[in-house]
């Protein structure tokens, strides 16, 4: 039992460009939202679907600097990798973001944090590729899952610390 | 006077998504092109529009790298910065792209390279944003001034080196 309020997690597909949007709230201030995506060990704790195990290669999480993980589950491996083009404190974040599976197939991905007021925040984050068929590619391929049950398990996360 | 074959740039805007396309040809094989791009010695000899000078603060060409140099001319600066999502010798660069006086404008930028024979190769570099505005405004902007005079100089550097 937890007492945690999971927010709705809002996933469209821009109708004009390649792009998903990704928004959610959080009962937290932005700056504790924003750790949670810096510190490769918090990032660890929530980042991916439940049941999955990830291992962080490298998360440098500031401007010019990179990152991999890989997540498994039952056997198989899956590792994904990226720069960070610009890390701003509390705000943003602008990174690439490839599946090692399909290396040509590379995203650029925009997180910005929003101050609510009364300890909340709103994030938003935009996931831009070349071509709309790698865009629903990309949402059919059950990343769905993968967000909510993250982002469940950020609340709980923002909850205890 | 000088005999270098000056290949026509054919630069095309992607009618289905925010992309600009660039094509060249140059008579030099894959590996001296690449080279000319991640040596930021070579790099600096060509590159941006003629009478512009060209100050490398980074160039560290490689998987999960960065750079940053600034353009300068009759006193004003312009400066650039981005992270190399992955560089694949003689074959392929990926980064980012942002000018810095417009640091929410980044561009995903992908440069490919073919091997045509006989020494000489085909560049393809496109550029993806987030909006077709923010893509016609960078063509507007007196970019292919930039790329058809850089890579005039890099045909002179390559028929040198």
């Amino acid at each position: 039992m937890t007492s945690t309020t999971h927010h709705e997690t809002r996933i469209v597909s821009d109708p004009d460009v390649p792009l998903v949007r990704i928004t959610r709230e959080f009962d937290a201030p932005a700056e504790k939202v924003f750790r949670a995506h810096v510190d490769p060990e918090l990032f660890a704790q929530w980042t991916g679907p439940k049941g999955m195990e990830i291992r962080i290669d490298r998360h440098d999480c500031r401007t010019g600097g990179s990152y991999r993980y890989v997540m498994a589950q039952d056997g198989e491996e899956y590792a994904f990798n990226g720069a960070f083009h610009e890390v701003r404190e509390n705000e943003l974040i602008v990174q690439t973001f490839a599946f090692e599976g399909m290396p040509d197939d590379v995203a650029l991905e925009r997180l910005v944090l929003e101050d609510l007021g009364d300890g909340r925040c709103r994030l938003t984050s935009t996931s831009l590729v070349d071509s709309f068929e790698g865009r629903d590619g990309f949402v059919a391929s059950g990343m769905e899952v993968g967000v909510n049950e993250g982002y469940e398990k950020l609340d709980e996360l923002l909850a205890r610390a």
